[in-house]
Parts: C-alpha cells; sequence; structure tokens
C-alpha cells in the first residue's frame, strides 16, 4: 500500500516524520511512504540521512532507488497552534491538504498526519467525503486492557452527540474489531455510570435503548471501573467522555509510575529494586504508551486516514504508516459501509430512531 | 459532634456499619454515634460485640455507658436494588429517612449513609433542604494527586448539567476547600479536552465564561491528564464525566496492581521482590483506596451528609463518621452559604447568565 504521509505535521516534524517513514519502510515489503511537504526540506533530510554512518544508510539509498520513499512538494504548512478554519480556507496547498489529495485521486491509498488535528479530520472529512449511513466520522483509539484491548469510539472528534451518533460509532467499532482482529461477533459496550439499563444521562440511556435493538452484540452499560477488564470489544461513547478517558488514562499510568518510584527510593533497597523492577516497568509503560498505537483511525470517511499525536515520535510515526498499511489492505472503510448498509432495519424500533432524528435510519426504515 | 449512623445501609450492613461506628467512637474524643435501624438486631450486635473477648470489648461497654452509642428504631429498610421513587414514597420508616429526620430535628448534627445512594440524596434533600444560591446540590469526592489531593465535583449526583450548575459546584467546592484544608484561596478548574477557552462541548464553553468572569481563582481548562498533577485544589464537571473519572481511576488502579503483580511474577525474583515492595505497594493502595476517603459529601443541602460506598468496610464507616464529624464541626454547609452569597454580581457578566436561567443569579444581579 501507499501511505501519503504530511511530513510536516507534529511538533517534531519534518525530522521523526522522515525517520518514521524509513524504519516503517525497512520493517516491512509492502509500503511505500509518499512524504508530503516542503522538497528542499525532505530532501535536505533525506540526504543527512544517507550521510549518517549506521547501518541505515544503506537500507536508505535502497529506498530512494527503488523509489518505496519519495516526496510530493507543498508549499505550506498549518502551524499546530493556527485557528482551524482560517487554516482550511487559506492554506489550499499545505501538506495535510495535498496529502489528503493524493489519497483521493488514487495515488495513495492512506494518509497519516500529526499536525493540528482538527485540520486533519476536517480536510479528510471534506475531500474525502464520508460514508453513506455516517452523520458523523469518529476516532477510534485502541486501548490495553488486563489481558487484551478494546477500540474507545468516539475518542474526541465529537464533543456534542445525539443517540444515534453512539449507534453508528458503535457498527463502525464493530466492523473495525471484526476486520483488524478478526472477532467474529465483536462484544459492544457503553460507558455509563451504572450498568442497568436506566443509569445514565441523557443521551446513553436514548442510546441503549436503540443499541439494545439493534442486531450488534451489545452487552450493555460499562462502568469507568470495569472498561480495562476485558468486558467489551468496542467501548462507545460520546467524544468528550472518549478524549476524557484517554487522557486520565495517560495521566494516571504517569502518576502510578511516579508514585510508585518515589514509593521505591524511600525503602533501602530502592535504588536496587529499581533497577530489578525496571523490565516490569518497561513492560507497563509501553502498554500504556501511544507510541504503540502509533495513531488512530478516523472512521466514517470514504478512505483510511490516521491521526496521530502531535508529540508523536519517529516510533509513533512508524507505527501509524503501519497501522494505515493495514486498514487499506483489509479495506476498512468498505467493510464499515458493509456493516451500516447491512443493519436489519425491521430488527430496530422505527419510532425510536425517528425521535433521535435519524435521517438515514428513517430512510432506510421506510424503504424496508 | 453527634453523627446519625444509618446502620442497616450498605452491602455488608449492619455489622461493618457497628463496627465502624465503635471504631470512630473509640479513636476520637468529641464524636457521639446514634445507630439508626432495627432496635432488636442492633442491640443484639452491640451485645454481641460486648462479649468478644478482645481489647475493645471494655471500651465498647464504656461508650454504652457513657451514652456515645445509642440505637434509634426504624422499622424499614431501603434494599440497594430498589426504585428510588417508590422507597420515597412508600418507606416513611426507613433507617435512612429516621437518621435524616434526627439531623432535621436538631437531635443529630450530621447523617451518614452507605445505602441505596439516590434514596439518601433525595431525603436528604428532600427533609434538609437546600442552600438559598443552589439549583442542584453535588457530591465532592476527595481524590488523590501525586502531591497532595482535589476535590471532584460533581462526582456522581448530576447527569445532565446546565452551566450555572458547573459555577455552583465551583463555589461550593471552593467553600469545602478554604474550611477543611485551610486553602485560602482554592485554585479551580474544570475538566475538558483541551486548556484552551474555546475547547469543550456545549456545557463547558458555556460555564468556561462564566466561572472566568466569577470572583473565584479560576485557573481554567484541565485535561484529564493532568488532574492527579495537582493543577487545581477543586476540579468541577458534571457528574456524568465526575463518575466515570472516579470510576476509571478506580479500575485503572487496580489494573495496575494486577499488571504490575504479573510483570512481577514473571521474573525470576519476581515472588522475592513482590515481598520486600509490599510497603511500597500497600502504600500505593492506601492512597487509590476509597476506604480512606470513608464517604462524600452531597454539597449544596442545609446539613451535613455523607454518602458512602455500598461496598463499605468498617473502615469506610469509621472514616466516613470522622468526616461527617469534621465537617458538622466546621458548620460546612454555613461556609458554603456564605460563599455563594458573596458573589459579587457586578463581576459577572449578566446577559450570560441570564442566557444560561441561572434564576437566583438573576434576582441578584437585578438587586445589585
Amino acid at each position: 500500500m501507499i501511505v501519503a504521509l504530511d511530513a510536516m505535521g507534529g511538533d517534531n516534524a519534518p525530522d521523526v516524520n522522515v525517520e518514521g517513514a524509513i524504519e516503517a519502510i525497512r520493517e516491512t515489503d509492502d509500503i511505500e511512504v509518499i512524504l508530503v511537504g516542503n522538497k528542499d526540506v525532505l530532501t535536505e533530510k533525506l540526504h543527512a540521512r544517507l550521510h549518517m554512518k549506521d547501518m541505515a544508510t544503506k537500507a536508505t539509498a535502497n529506498m530512494l532507488d527503488s523509489k518505496r520513499i519519495t516526496i510530493r512538494h507543498s508549499s505550506e504548512v498549518v502551524e499546530m497552534n493556527e485557528a482551524a478554519t482560517l487554516a482550511l480556507r487559506k492554506k489550499k496547498d499545505s501538506s495535510i491538504r495535498v496529502a489528503v489529495d493524493l489519497v483521493k485521486s488514487g495515488e495513495a491509498n492512506a494518509v497519516v498526519s500529526a499536525g493540528h488535528s482538527g485540520v486533519a479530520m476536517t480536510t479528510a472529512l471534506l475531500y474525502l467525503g464520508k460514508l453513506s449511513g455516517v452523520d458523523r466520522p469518529a476516532i477510534g483509539v485502541v486501548m490495553p486492557t488486563l489481558n487484551g484491548r478494546f477500540l474507545l469510539i468516539d475518542s474526541g472528534a465529537n464533543v456534542d452527540c445525539k443517540p444515534v451518533n453512539l449507534l453508528q460509532f458503535a457498527y463502525m467499532g464493530s466492523a473495525y474489531v471484526k476486520t483488524v482482529f478478526a472477532e467474529k461477533s465483536p462484544r459492544i459496550g457503553m460507558i455509563s455510570i451504572g450498568e442497568e439499563d436506566t443509569k445514565g444521562n441523557e443521551l446513553t440511556k436514548e442510546a441503549f435503548k436503540l443499541l439494545k435493538d439493534s442486531n450488534l452484540n451489545f452487552v450493555g452499560n460499562i462502568e469507568g471501573k470495569d472498561v480495562f477488564f476485558d468486558t467489551a470489544d468496542v467501548v462507545v461513547c460520546d467524544g468528550f467522555i472518549g478524549n476524557t478517558v484517554l487522557k486520565l488514562s495517560e495521566g494516571l499510568s504517569d502518576v502510578f509510575m511516579k508514585m510508585l518510584k518515589r514509593e521505591l527510593s524511600s525503602l533501602w533497597f530502592g535504588k536496587l529494586s529499581y533497577l530489578l523492577l525496571r523490565p516490569a516497568i518497561r513492560n507497563f509503560k509501553k502498554l500504556m504508551n501511544y507510541e504503540e498505537y502509533g495513531g488512530a483511525p478516523l472512521l466514517g470517511i470514504d478512505g483510511t486516514c490516521i491521526i496521530s499525536h502531535g508529540r508523536s515520535t519517529a516510533k509513533a510515526i512508524r507505527n501509524a504508516i503501519k497501522v494505515a498499511n493495514k486498514l487499506a489492505k483489509n479495506n476498512l472503510h468498505k467493510q464499515i459501509s458493509e456493516e451500516l448498509s447491512s443493519i436489519n432495519c425491521s430488527s430496530i424500533n422505527g419510532k425510536e430512531l425517528l425521535n433521535v432524528n435519524c435521517k438515514y435510519k428513517e430512510k432506510e426504515f421506510v424503504k424496508g
């Protein structure tokens, strides 16, 4: 697959982007990367890489020779703190816009950006378009659990949702888990403040009814304390909750490590035990580390787009490119489209759907 | 202070309730407890306690002699899975209702319940009443941080909030921190998905304006990843978010301990190091353990009411009674009332307040 990488996006761009692309190509044999950004800057970075006297130099030269890594010029960059609306209107030749256009024109199969996430999402949405049956695309993030993982959707694209949005997130998440993790019947849960049907806020109580009446494998409400104990494969929530869950987990695991280190240093054998424990701590960190996951797909658009953390390292970019490759290869957006079109309307309570103002469902329901 | 304890409320009632009351009295010299519940059952439990041949027996006898522990009969109990509305209407002589009535009549200074939290909150609200200036009472939970603590408000009483509710939570939380932790100018933060003013959902964006225009020490939006790093003394959010934060933290610390244990056991010196590390791990657990905090105050009502975890142990009940004693002694509800009445209306943008349908503010603003 050919991945268009927004080589100018992210706090550490373009260095980590170039390095991440080289690593991704070196570690696989089916990925090509188009670095999108300032041609002079990127050429210089690649050449500097070629002149480094390390083991990777020859491999990089091979990549360039084989055209597995190429450069596509763009004259503008969207800065991280820029107003999204302005950037979208003014910067027609930004690296993210050109990268998305490569997917639109079919020159690339997927796009990866660690730049301004609002601009990246909107650009992908505007130029690749939404899948039929999707009101709002959402970000899915794979999170670790005690013995596995779950997809958290929406992780931050939509801060104010309607019940039907959550239902659509569930279908998109289900398609993701079927495709990427080969689960036949993904368990769908929804974050709420109690397990009972009646617990929750207005949004989740209405969404509960829709999910219960759907043909998904809905396992009910899940409380915050249970999400990390393998209770569901897809955890649905609005983007405000999802983003809070994501960032809280990041902060808590960070504070845990610091507290543990402090507790250890108060013991007389503290330093020794920290050394002994380092492998265990490293494994835990790895589990909670966004770099390992690389990036999160924007689900519900007609194409493959990976949104990476602004603070992405080369490792994170490398993994994001790999994820993009996997999703594009599996045609995830087509799977989502199919999943949504396969909704058995007669098994869903039409009245409920009308109540929550679900246009596409309404239409399908009338048709059926 | 005299604490009315709902002795029949909670998963492990009445045993842990009786034991917790005895412990609280033994460890302090200014607390009296009225055990509210079935007289025969409670008398039997207390007597059984007297016949235990441990060190506490004599102390318990002394408590009974000195009337520091007494029993008030109530003929009914609200079960944990009961429908709240029905229980409130039908069970006029429930232990929680009788306990609240003791505060209302002035026979007790505070009430503690680990029973059905919805019923406990509503009973306290109905019979003790709201403070003037409060639209919705909220639950405040003290949470640990790397080097201190913060009050999370609302932790679950109100799942759907208006901006003005968050403003009131901020004032209530500010009064709590001033009174209980003796902070002169508590830092108020609000959970959102980005630090900038413009980040958030409809609710938080409106609430941001109110908080910014208030006379509180508002430090702005706080992301989930920063709440545990001493960024604020009071963290404001709606009850759905608050409850999710609370339960997610519980779940994550649990999974963290399990992962660490597993990682350790995979090392050849794993068992040994786990033994060596036990004190450090115990300290860490203590920090994240709800038992230590005992219970959470329902803030905004005209009296002192502590809501404890349904799974409360004797230790949790003991600590809840101590917290109740402290808050009642400090007259926290009077402090909150004062804090709310001290709002400098001229420093708040009146138009904003009218927009968000803030009755009491509107009135005060017109007055001012």
